[in-house]
């Protein structure tokens, strides 16, 4: 009888440093998404780490942000260890945060197995999630290979990357693993459609679980100039300077498309990755109005329907005659915008960058 | 040559008591609008006032609200003499407060000719509405007659009452001083269409100018129960319970369709008696972007026009895509709603007895 293994501890690295306009007014650059509400009573950060419960506890959380947000940090996470927060010296995509994160990491426990993944989407339910992590961490830890978390479309989304799926290696309780056969890029109609049709394609929603070994590895394979700026700095201006100087690229264009040895989970449970206003009405159920409410104020609705109401708690939104709005009240800002039309906020703050800077 | 007559002094009675819900959400019950910057920079009961300058001395002012009001008011019209604060125990419609005011004015001074107006209408250009004034005051001196101000038609109006004039009785400076033939109620619009055309007929602005006696007279004339419950009256609980009693009901009908001895200057300066948030577009010319701004409110617009906008200052309204909509920002609350459908903000504030209360 063989000893057991030694089961090496599993570790979450939540990225929580982007700064959206998407969900302006709500979202300020002191506050953005995943700092927010938005789809539900707590920030999404917070959901995020306690959708992790009874797999990674808090004291293996870290949370990798801008020093901008450390402190919206703290707050949204109160329970979360000061030294659990990982500085970004400034924002350079998602290759660079991950390499950071997994030094980070490699310095508290060598052999961790990481998950890592974004702070602001809407997973549910949250126990087959945990259950298709725990398969992506036993593959990971047993294999040594990328695992990453692919999601069945539900339609014909241009939105997303995809993963095309290859052949079954392994089957982890409920779950296949298999290998990655190609990342794609995000497609026309088209092709989306086509993807839907195929079954073989799944939506990229940036969920990785890797050994730390496995993922340093693979960035000295694939992305050596980040491995090499980053590794054994610790010192904060030397960070900052290394930091400063690296090309931004995404983990996917850096490392994973590269990589030969990258296993997928197909999952089925719902995704959003809540990407601006009009999503929220995929992950809020409507009220008794036909109204999606976040955010936590009443919404008052007199033949108004269909319409995205965010408001900060104790707010009061009184619709009336209107179909189909984004209306948003988030300190002394409104937004009122067809639902159709709300990629245009992102011209509105270009706008306030000039006439009303302290309002983004 | 004749002695130089004893010019009696001018009282001006403002009727600030009024607790309308059409500007909900920027009026609550505790600051309704002729306390707020709903046309302009500063509350309309202020704008009142000031536009009473050279005519009115602020030691002459007097101001008629409820109690509930009275801080507001103080706070509106800062260097109002707090002893010039008349305050009505409840609203009865304006003839018992026209009547309280009268009552006061006597105990100030018996000989003095009073401008009774209410606090909340727009009227430009100020200087005209001075000069006619200064007629109607004239009259009411030299004649004891009961002068009204009727405004001529611009567009056949069915939300007013119109006064039909009669024959020319005097002319001061500009002005023509007519008897008034009759009041008219609020006519539908087939009537309001020739009443536009015969030229006859003026909007009753509830403007009046008279002396203090020959008002007294009047309502002991025709209001005698109203007269007599306040004959004397002065210590605060036999007032409240006087004042109680008494059958609410306007001083026009009371009072002024009844009296034989009723004038008009009829005026041909804008007046706008701002009944609802459409009628601001009346009063508010549009910005560069084509929509009203009222409140001091920032207002950012991406193809959007025909809006009301109304927020608190230091607010910022981004509207996106709409058309004439009606879009308030007043404290924790918003209203979203159609120019065109405004008068259901009402229903709103039905609705909110029950269901907000804290909001109204």
């Amino acid at each position: 009888m063989p000893e057991p293994k030694h089961s090496p501890a599993t570790y979450a690295v939540v990225m929580a440093g982007g700064a959206g306009t998407r969900f302006w007014p709500a979202s300020r650059r002191a506050r953005p998404k995943q700092l927010l509400p938005i789809a539900g009573d707590t920030p999404m950060l917070a959901r995020t780490i306690a959708r992790l419960e009874g797999l990674v506890p808090i004291e293996r959380v870290l949370v990798v942000t801008s020093a901008e947000l450390a402190d919206g940090v703290a707050e949204a996470v109160p329970d979360l260890p000061r030294e659990n927060l990982v500085v970004e010296p400034e924002g350079r995509n998602t290759a660079p945060c991950v390499a950071l994160a997994a030094f980070e990491v490699h310095r508290r426990d060598p052999e961790a197995v990481q998950i890592v993944l974004p702070a602001d989407h809407v997973i549910r339910p949250e126990d087959r999630f945990r259950s298709a992590l725990a398969a992506a961490v036993d593959e990971a830890r047993d294999t040594q290979r990328l695992v990453t978390l692919g999601i069945r479309p539900t339609h014909p989304a241009t939105g997303y990357g995809y993963i095309r799926s290859g052949d079954e290696r392994a089957r982890r309780g409920d779950w296949s693993v298999r290998d990655v056969a190609a990342f794609v890029e995000k497609p026309d109609s088209a092709r989306a459609a086509k993807f839907l049709e195929s079954g073989d394609y799944l939506w990229n929603a940036g969920i990785f679980v890797w050994s730390t070994d496995a993922i340093l590895s693979a960035i000295r394979a694939h992305a050596v100039d980040i491995y090499d700026a980053l590794d054994g700095v610790t010192d904060p201006v030397d960070l900052a300077r290394a930091y400063g100087a690296l090309e931004g690229r995404a983990i996917d264009v850096a490392v994973m498309e590269r990589a030969t040895n990258v296993s997928v989970v197909p999952v089925d449970f719902a995704w959003n990755d809540v990407g601006s206003w009009p999503s929220l009405a995929e992950v809020v159920e409507p009220d008794a109005s036909g109204n999606h409410e976040s955010g936590g104020a009443q919404v008052v609705a007199r033949d108004a329907e269909g319409c995205i109401v965010h408001g900060d708690a104790g707010t009061l939104v009184a619709l009336v005659g209107v179909r189909d709005l984004v209306v948003v009240k988030s300190g002394d800002a409104v937004l009122v915008c067809p639902r159709d039309r709300a990629e245009e906020v992102k011209a509105i703050v270009a706008r306030l960058e000039v006439e009303a800077p302290d309002q983004l």
